[in-house]
């Protein structure tokens, strides 16, 4: 990985998306241009101390000379905007795969010219446009591709956020920092960061490119660099129409990230807030609901689910809540250190003993039509 | 592991959760009574084959004979509920950590049994009411717990599935057989699978324990075994009552989990399919809605997110599908085949190059105020 | 009218609601025992003075003295329960159809009398279990009827408000005062203000009658002499069961009447708060959500719309507080009164005129693609 | 009433609006221009012939002839657009108070002649942008003055329909006819219907008025001769940027009337089609959502409902249809005609015996604290 030290947030997820289907461990890592703090987090990871670098060149460069087998299979960049570029030549150069982080550069040359590399070195190069990952973002893909929608007409995308609605920047705080700033970020400020993500959400599910746009940029917050705003007439490719918008000072608002595609028979909704979720509206029968997880969605859709229907995936989070703590007081024990109290918070033994009584009595009282006694203290509490 | 054989999809939600703070990694399992397929799931994994076992009682033993740093550190068991006594005690008389699925066990004796074993080898022991992991649910708990909801005076607390409405078990569905079968999932049906959910997160939210109950237990599936749906009143020790329902043949429903708490100052209501959401209602103001990531929140429940405030937990598996298509694309090219069609859905670096168009455009258009040209055919494509 | 003196809110309702569609208007009432605030509120109404009366007994005498065509067509009652028996019965004795508050009467015997009395006299006697007219119930009930869930299992039916959750009545609140009084609201509290109308809604939309039940009655508010919390297992003939609960002291509920119903093919669901979306669930394909105003809904639920789809009925009290300022501004003209500062809030001729400039600018900056000045001052400001 | 003849929707809701809190009611009109329709429409409504007029020009003279008490106070105006300005001018011009549809008029010409009139003849004069009659439109409004939300930086407000998605004025359809005619509906076709309404909400509740803006208008649907789409980019005096657009080719939408407005302190969000909920959102704390019928709101807030909490306007509406249904079965009686089977749908005076039954059964189950019999066949069914 490139980026991701400390007080970054993206790296983390990162790293947890590679792992989470056991295809992927993180071996390697630049996770600074400081040296030290690239040291730390490597720690943090638990890597072996050689294989954390002080910069993506020496990663590079020293990883490519470990035999095919012993050296990274891929790498993640996840570092600002401006170390895009550099960073993935590097590694494309030396016929390493690349997972980046968009935008991909902060210059169209620089884009360009890591296409042509890519198509030369012959590397697999993914940018994490990560919302066309949902279950529900697939489906709507597949029911645009179906003919579902008939002519899709218009289009309305939004990436509203209200985080950046006072100076953030001059307040230390690190993600508002190198995002507001032209020099690491780019020619874009939420249109970069954010006004990506709602363009490619619309050409994903839509498969429309666009024709030509009318933008109305703005800087809100005074002192700021960047814009923070920015409402887009567009226009695509074969005559649909549309809006798209996205906004850092739309102020209360957190991750809204929202599509609506209006065709000449159906129309869809999806928001990524509430992402199982996909709504399509027809003009003459009931609104449609789909969820993931079942099989009457497209194979993309089905794909993309790793629970079953109902089961929303934070239930993953969820669990690993519960694993966390219980494997935090585990570590405590080994350690001979009193837990954080925090830690205790997971369901012990005695909550399985009660939940048994609980069986047992619901079961009595059903079966002999009466009220029960379910009090209970297990034993060990 | 012990469980989560071919079929299974719990045991798969185990190993992702242990494994995504990156503090467990699966070593060793018994992932199925029979050796053989345990022996596929353990590859399919990617175990070294000398720890992947034919039965819990041989993990157990041979496990405990390696020396500590070598050995498991704690077993996860999600077998079926008939297997969890046995194995747990395998373990914990041998001093190994236990994280058990619920129910915890198929008797009330087997469940204290285990309360006085964990007791006596003093192992630390985790059931997964894995419901109780949710930021909104440590939430609701801090609320309470605060006072703010006042005297609780109502609980209604359901778990309402749908998938049993039809002789599942009859079609060879894996997962029916054995919930529905009293020799393997004990004396409750839908009370054991789920009812004993609800159970706990109505004690996990309120802090308070059942007192008495009146159950109406039915089976509603002509040739069922096990009931598949109860109704219940039930008083809470200290004067609360309130319902407690639980469903698996609710047509129609996936997973539908909630409870509603009313005090004497205030409601709360949580919903598990749209998890990221509590509500909190006065009688004198408006109903707040509490969402996580948030630095207002409880510090349990601040604790619980992974991820910044309007960044569903599903972005971690949206994240991870991005990656999973990328990788496995890596993975065909490493060994010479043709990928599936479906890897082939990532976003690539022409779509990073599009992204960059689309940011000068964008930016351009609004300095110069007027429409501009926004198609691009980025090199390579 | 009988009943709807000062201070009452659901005479109101009553008499718009009659004259809603032009059918009827007031001419006459007993609007309160007390005949000095009977004649207050019939002067309010504008009525007749002749026509109005200090007892439902002298009401009921005169009116029935009048020629057909001169007295009135039908009676509403909508005093409080104990009123209920004696005026029907006077109504109902003189030939004069009725229209009557629920519950009927405060005793089954009474009711039982009315009901041979309504038999005898053949006169039309309607009860306002109000729920039933909602045009997303009329389809639930057409749903059910046509067979689309199949055989009903389970029902799960609530009427759950909070605003009792203190001792209300002892505050001088005429509402809760008369029903927490035993001998005005008969031997139910909550049971009675609102279990019956969760009792009908699930009747009116399965046609299932009660076969037996188990309550578990709370008073929980001290000091109070009736039910506010009640909660029941039921079952129903032919084999459904399901649970009927109603609260008035579930603090922060406004007003929530909702029910799901679980059949054999498919399940619904619909919620008195959002009364113009019926959700219907089905076990291998996407929810439908069936909204009012629609050509493809059932005949019954058709007919219940004003309005085209989209159009909540709400949108009539929008358009009368609209008219209701401009016409109190009319009137204090008329009165030489200035208007009450509230009374000023409707659009005038100037929000008119630029609505119209509105029109020409967009229009021309869509003719011409550019920026165009939408400033306007109207004539008259 | 001038317009609002046989086929119209708007002229039904006009006149419920204004006779719904019995400040006014229907006494003569111009329905239609064909005499004949007029006078159909006027024996609909019960008027007396001879004030029912087959011209405006001739009901505002002939009315304007009578007596002050006898001659009408206002007149409403629900006639297609081009009407407006005549109808409106003749009676201003005559001293009579005019509530007149939007848009105003065809012209801005007109507008403003009749702004002068209007100032001239010194009446009363409302347009009915009635959205801005909703309870918590004027919460929003009455937050944003309060200071709430802060400076207003950006606004987002549509009013997306789709029912135009096809050439429905091509099928006879009389609502689609007018609206897409030049002639009749004026420059505007979905900007001058809905697009109005937008842009008048959006000062209603922040008090901004337009400063400039740049529109792309479409066409969608081939030899339509109006707009049925526009995207607008809007800048308000004083500086908030935002977007607003209008459609009526976004099939499956209904009456999607909906406004965000993001200022330095929070932000608020409203739905047409869900008008009960407000949404605000602050950045440091629990999205509030309001209701009406509380005491919590700003005094116009308060006034716009007719309800108590929790129960919708549209209560009314189904409190109208059980009236109904039972007037036309009276009507039926009367006149010896067999009732529309239809009209037999309300609840009786057996449900209401069916109802004190189920409270006596409910509270005996209680006190005896076991399952009782619940069945019951009332008198006379």
């Amino acid at each position: 990985m490139v980026g991701g030290g400390p007080g970054a947030f993206i790296g983390a997820v990162h790293n947890r998306a590679a792992a989470l289907d056991g295809l992927a461990m993180l071996v390697a890592g630049a996770f600074s241009s400081d040296s030290a703090k690239s040291r730390i987090q490597g720690e943090a990871y638990g890597l072996a101390p050689k294989r954390v670098y002080g910069s993506f060149e020496e990663m590079a460069a020293r990883e490519a000379a470990l035999p095919v087998g012993e050296r990274i299979d891929f790498v993640s960049i996840v570092a600002p905007n401006h170390v895009h570029f550099p960073a993935a030549k590097a590694f494309v150069e030396r016929g390493i795969h690349v997972v980046c982080e968009k935008p991909l550069t902060t210059t169209l040359n620089d884009a360009e010219e890591l296409c042509r590399l890519v198509r030369r070195h012959d590397v697999v190069f993914a940018v994490t446009h990560t919302y066309a990952g949902y279950p529900m973002v697939k489906q709507a893909r597949a029911l645009v591709q179906s003919g579902a929608l008939g002519t899709v007409r218009k289009i309305i995308v939004e990436y509203t956020q209200g985080w950046l609605y006072h100076l953030l920047e001059q307040t230390g705080q690190k993600q508002a920092d190198w995002r507001t700033d032209p020099a690491r970020a780019g020619a874009g400020g939420a249109i970069g960061d954010i006004g990506t993500h709602a363009e490619h959400l619309a050409r994903y599910i839509t498969g429309l490119e666009l024709e030509r746009l009318f933008a109305d940029v703005s800087t809100f917050v005074p002192g700021r660099k960047l814009d923070d705003d920015a409402n887009m007439l567009v226009h695509y490719q074969g005559g649909a129409k549309g809006i798209l918008f996205c906004s850092q000072i739309s102020i209360g608002e957190e991750n809204r990230l929202a599509i609506r595609v209006y065709g000449t028979k159906a129309g869809l909704e999806w928001h990524q807030e509430d992402p199982n979720f996909l709504y399509v509206r027809y003009p003459d029968g009931p609104t449609a609901v789909y969820k993931p997880g079942h099989s009457y969605l497209a194979a993309a859709a089905q794909r993309g689910s790793r629970m079953p229907a109902g089961h929303p995936e934070a239930l993953l989070e969820s669990f690993a809540n519960v694993y966390g703590n219980a494997m935090r007081v585990m570590l405590a024990r080994r350690d001979g250190r009193t837990p954080d109290p925090l830690d205790l918070d997971f369901p012990t033994v005695q909550d399985g003993a009660m939940g048994v009584h609980f069986i047992e009595t619901a079961v009595r009282s059903g079966r002999e039509g009466k009220w029960v006694d379910a009090s209970y203290d297990p034993p060990g509490r």
